[in-house]
């Protein structure tokens, strides 16, 4: 296995020398530099910048000791292909969306969003306290990675569009950029999918190559130009209800770091992870009020019958995706916690919504 | 000022020998001691529990050169007196909740729960990308404080009681514990309100000096045994639709640290921030089950009209407060973020949410 960027500290002897006064000394002599590759465009700063901001981070909290370099997808490999690098070894790192990684097993689409999954408090919850971290570990150390949560969008929107989606009907034939199992679930309604980085949607939209897209939500979809190649954004997303990202680490280099060096880059992880979750929800607010006033964007809901077919395409995903073991195993846990916390989320966040929405 | 619990490193003469060889180790060579007070019992592990968490993963950053020892309520101080001991310097640190400290400013309230105020996600949000964070540094720089976002409750339940509500004339004349804001709308219908530490409201129910009482949702309220002592818990909070708290230092003490030690502790603070509201979102779930199904607690829904009262009163707290110049200055931007933020949910989350409790 190909490793890059390690170099040792100081000379093992001039710590050995500082030991007789503070013997910690000895374990903070060592540098590391990580190669970070990404899956995003760096004109996207919400996402690019999430690993920009991990980067700045560790570098803080570390004194300069460890130094993440990132990479804009496509600058050291393929905005896809940063899984399979970092498992090789040939990077130490990647910043992705990891529902990317279905093709390897279903199972990595929980770790990003379900079709009619969980929103971003209950993601957050069953990641850290609902057991979908020691899931996700035993899913990844498959191929030899250990992740961390890195960021989360929040509520994406649910695609935009050049004609008006009143039925079914309306979807059949269409070539639209739709990612994850969501995507999975649109070709179940007639939808020819594509799926392309997220710095080829504009062109491919552009050029007729494709009619439709999803992207993340305004803020972003705004800077790739789709409000110039589409008039409708539907909501609400029921496919990216949230989306999760993650920070993955080859094992092997993982290894080598020191426990004080893993428990900073993890809390790194943790606030890359709330902060780019923020971000989207003060900027997606503000550009979706540009695209509606400043660029003539019409928004629309999906109809219930829509979203009904679609709630139907996703049981028979689930359904061909049950036949994975690792899916199905983490399949039961999560839906159990999806229940559970439903029936909370419901009876206060729900019910207080309601009555600011509605009643006052 | 008084200055507890710094100790100095290893002797400068000693960090200086190894300089030659990496000149890192100079600002490595020192340890902290933060005595955190915490204004909760040792019991509720959720509260208690995430200083803890806090003092754990600033030790494994740091590789034990911080060390942070934390105290339940009244250990050292009473858990009301630990924004004051920490501005004064007597400790270098304390897990409280801001909105204890209205006495002080009605802008603390911000940084907890506001009467109709923010969500989880939106309180995250506002806080790291919206400008809440730079406004409460404005206001506790007053006190010489500095702090970080320190866990959240995530959604409350509105309260335990022992008759039904199910109008305004239900409320008058009950004897309730509510904290913050929130107790200044219940007092304007009517309620006879008294701020309690959490440890103290059991006992208070349990002898009749309480009719009602509001303390955090199912699990922490468990663990005080309010199910022994109420029949009825209602819903929605409206008055803690999600509850933040904080980690505070005093600045003199917080200005020692060098900048490494102040981004882990930092970084710290963010994971707990998550921790918490995860622990809430997966606990809280389980525990409203087990209320109602082997303790017999019944939940209800406020009726619309107390709710409209409640938003009623609500807005005459406020007009009071904005004879206050910070709070005046906060809630101008907290009510521009709170509209636009509003109206992105509404027509993402909350839609999704409408979608699958209403018709699937």
């Amino acid at each position: 296995m190909k490793r890059r960027g390690f170099i040792t500290g100081a000379a093992a002897g001039a710590v050995a020398a500082s030991t007789t006064f503070s013997p910690n000394v000895i374990a903070r002599n060592r540098r590391f530099r990580i190669e970070l590759v990404t899956s995003w465009p760096a004109a996207l700063t919400n996402l690019y910048g999430t690993a920009e901001y991990f980067a700045k981070r560790v570098g803080e909290m570390t004194d300069g000791d460890v130094q993440v370099t990132t990479y804009p997808g496509g600058a050291q490999v393929g905005p896809l292909e940063v899984y399979d690098a970092v498992s090789s070894g040939a990077f130490e790192a990647c910043h992705t969306a990891p529902y990317y990684f279905i093709g390897q097993s279903p199972g990595h689409g929980f770790y990003t969003a379900m079709p009619f999954g969980l929103t971003l408090h209950e993601q957050n919850a069953w990641m850290i306290h609902g057991g979908g971290q020691e899931l996700w570990d035993e899913l990844n150390a498959r191929d030899n990675l250990i992740a961390f949560p890195g960021g989360n969008t929040g509520a994406q929107t649910g695609g935009w569009f050049n004609k008006e989606i009143n039925s079914v009907a309306d979807l059949r034939g269409l070539r639209m950029r739709f990612p994850g199992h969501g995507g999975r679930v649109m070709a179940k309604a007639g939808v020819n999918i594509q799926l392309l980085p997220g710095g080829e949607v504009y062109t491919a939209m552009e050029r007729g190559a494709l009619d439709a897209a999803e992207w993340v939500g305004p803020d972003d979809d705004m800077v790739l130009g789709m409000h110039r190649v589409a008039k409708y954004l539907y909501m609400p997303s029921w496919a990216e209800t949230s989306a999760m990202l993650g920070f993955y680490f080859n094992q092997d280099t993982w290894a080598d770091y020191p426990a004080d060096i893993q428990a900073m880059i993890k809390a790194a992880s943790y606030e890359a992870n709330s902060w780019m979750a923020a971000r989207y929800n003060v900027r997606n607010p503000a550009a979706l009020e540009t695209l509606q006033t400043e660029h003539g964007i019409e928004v629309r809901q999906f109809p219930t019958e829509v979203l009904k077919a679609f709630y139907e395409g996703a049981q028979e995903v689930h359904e061909e995706d049950m036949r994975d073991a690792m899916y199905a195993k983490i399949y039961d846990e999560w839906d159990a916690f999806r229940t559970k916390v439903r029936n909370w989320t419901r009876q206060t966040t729900h019910a207080y919504e309601n009555f600011i929405y509605e009643d006052v």
